[in-house]
């Protein structure tokens, strides 16, 4: 590393570029020429030294080390709302990354209502928690269980709002997970994450923790959603629904999308007034007939379907002892009429086969076409309109909740609407408008 | 099957139901007590008969037997275009298939004429091919192969336009292996398709046809396309760029999109209109430069990651001989940490593994975040705005056509734009308006 450690500052020239940056700590795949540097915008970059100039400017400029325990903090403001905020981890939470320069993302609740002050006016307490400090894309369905125990602890003492702080990778699949988990919901539950860094000029973290407290107030749900940014400017933040959402873009801050459906609503600004969107959802439940229901089994798979695909994946996967499998299929919910066969195995041996689609909009129907027909002879189960990540969700859920029933049983209450993760009537509003000149 | 055979027709009585139809050829799993019958619409319904009353009305109403061989036929018309039509198979030529109510779908010159007169005022010659009669999903890389050859020789023959009928369901990846294909194209090469079969009120099929003939004529572009409906009406069709469209709908006349790009062309009806969307294209090419190019390798696999996977599959398809990997990951290309090993034992050996975002729209950028970055450092290539299934056939392509190349060169050629499979340059046109409240 050229005599550079973690937590110097360096000013590296790289053609006619000069940047200035915190050394970080190596990863185990770093190659021996590579330094990585955290720049002043929050970004890390791995500088090739045979290719640029590297100078010391500052020995040991910040603390670089092990990251401190997990967080807790609580403090009161002075408003009504008693909100529990669990922070997971992702770019929500990366402006203390930042400031100390260091890999130590952490939040505490003096550090949230710093950036949020309408949660001091609005709360009357609020309480952070790091349960973890994960990107998304590590988190599992061992991590689902957890962070449904530990928002039905909040809901259960009362909060007015659970507030979950997510990277936005695969925040879809645990917002479906939360909903298959938490029944007879009092309280919206609100998935939070940002595509761009709490540090820079343009984040999105702001205003989508803003709106959290209208939807608390004035939500006539009681669903797990995801609350992000419904354009690309600071106008307003959707509340999608938990089960019909995906990240639909990489980087835009409108990534987040209904799919299959309407947002639930929306809180515009700077007036913050809440809207309801979409008159279908589950209302708030009484307080005593809310539960904590199952589990998720790591046994299931979500199979993306392409042309030629060798059937030998589905028997692997059988071998394996995986107990579902959810078919990314095409069109109305094919695949190759030479892996029905495999299919067939899969079910007679009491693997779950369900299929989707990857056209995500519009709803599987597997009657009309030959290799549709074959499919379900051979024992798999059509998904209706649901996402292929909601399906896969939902089937090591029931899988993981009901490990003693049948696949027969499981196939039932796989074709049953549960939280409204189906949409019995789609329309216009269902499908965007693209440009076509 | 309680005396009913293939070509009865019946009449079934379902709770308050009446249908009439006829008996279909089982398959290969139906159920003993389920009868296939096809619908005066042209769809194939399965009927429980422990639910259902069916009485005979006509013994062996239509002949339902063993498929006639492939057809090729050649018709003279009025106009001075020459027109190539390849069959695949597909929704688009099941007109026939209902006609004679039997499981023979195959279409001729005549019927094509019969089907969108245009093609009498237009072309001087139309030929008519059936290279397969396949449901799209059924189709591999193999056939990938055989299509490309076959519309080489017609390019080569000096035909103005080669129109490929193609069920919908696979349709981008076929469209993206001909780009891949076929260089410095003279003319448009379009793949044509139907959402709704020939024989119902509501196809799409005639003016998705119709438009063939405006774009052969006016094209600026030597590209394959896509050519479907742009409505839901019949005011527009629009051509894709094979490269960039994918299909988004399970049923919509309008399934076909582009992602991260904007159509090439559309035709506007009634007046058949030919208005030039996109100015970046590939211009036709000389006749004498034109080249079929490569080969598909059957040993690459699209993997969609999902929270969780476990990382055994990535080491099974390295164990079984696959040479290329596209992983389709989340946000802006990024899997759990924790695989990230599995995927350096996999270029460590040589396999070619590719990372795209299953946000389908937006680039991946793998600097930004450590799991990102660890991929990079693990010898994983990034695929710039490319969409999964083009990634995909793209380094199918690649490694069929340079079996001799290391996996270097070919992770040099998979970054280099070829056929606008990339676009530099993403703006607001590249991302749909979504339905807000």
């Amino acid at each position: 590393m050229a005599g550079f450690k973690p937590g110097d500052r360096v000013r590296v020239r790289l053609r006619e570029n000069v940047l200035e940056g915190i050394v970080m700590p190596k990863t185990e795949f770093s190659s021996p020429s590579t330094l990585i540097i955290k720049l002043p915008n929050g970004y890390n970059v791995g500088i090739d030294l045979e290719k640029a100039e590297v100078e010391l400017v500052e020995r040991g400029a910040v603390a670089v080390g092990e990251s401190p325990p997990l967080a807790k903090s609580k403090v009161s403001g002075e408003g009504d709302l008693r909100l529990s905020f669990l922070s997971t981890g992702g770019t929500i939470v990366s402006k203390v990354e930042y400031e100390t320069g260091a890999v130590k993302p952490a939040i505490t609740a003096e550090e949230l209502i710093g950036m949020v002050p309408d949660f001091r006016d609005e709360a009357s307490e609020i309480e952070v928690i790091e349960l973890y400090r994960l990107l998304s894309e590590d988190l599992t369905p061992k991590h689902w269980e957890r962070i449904g125990e530990e928002v039905a602890k909040r809901v259960e003492e009362g909060y007015d709002a659970v507030i979950i702080a997510h990277g936005t990778d695969t925040m879809g699949y645990t917002a479906s997970a939360l909903a298959f988990t938490l029944r007879n919901l009092p309280i919206p539950v609100m998935i939070v994450g940002a595509q761009r860094s709490s540090d820079r000029p343009s984040t999105d973290s702001v205003i989508n923790l803003k709106a959290t407290t209208s939807i608390a107030r004035h939500a006539p749900f009681g669903e797990v959603c995801v609350v992000m940014h419904g354009d690309t400017s600071d106008t307003y933040v959707l509340a999608h629904r938990g089960v019909k959402v995906r990240k639909m873009h990489t980087s835009r801050r409108d990534a987040f999308q209904s799919i299959n459906d309407v947002p639930l609503a929306k809180v515009t600004f700077p007036e913050k007034e809440f809207h309801l969107i979409n008159r279908r959802y589950l209302p708030r439940g009484e307080r005593g007939r809310f539960r904590k229901v199952g589990r998720f089994s790591d046994k299931v798979f979500l199979l993306k379907f392409f042309p030629g695909m060798e059937c030998g994946i589905i028997d692997y996967l059988v071998d394996k002892g995986y107990r579902g499998i959810v078919i990314e299929g095409t069109g109305l919910g094919h695949i190759r009429g030479s892996c029905v066969e495999s299919v067939k195995r899969a079910t007679e041996e009491g693997v779950v086969v369900a299929v989707t689609s990857q056209t995500l909009f519009g709803r599987v129907n597997m009657n009309v076409y030959t290799n549709g027909r074959k499919l379900i002879e051979a024992g798999a189960i059509p998904s209706s309109d649901m996402l292929p990540e909601t399906a896969f969700v939902k089937l090591s859920w029931l899988i993981g909740t009901y490990p003693d029933k049948d696949p027969s049983e499981i196939a039932s209450l796989y074709t049953t609407n549960m939280v409204n993760e189906m949409n019995p009537s789609l329309d216009m509003n269902h499908y965007p408008g693209w440009y076509h000149g």
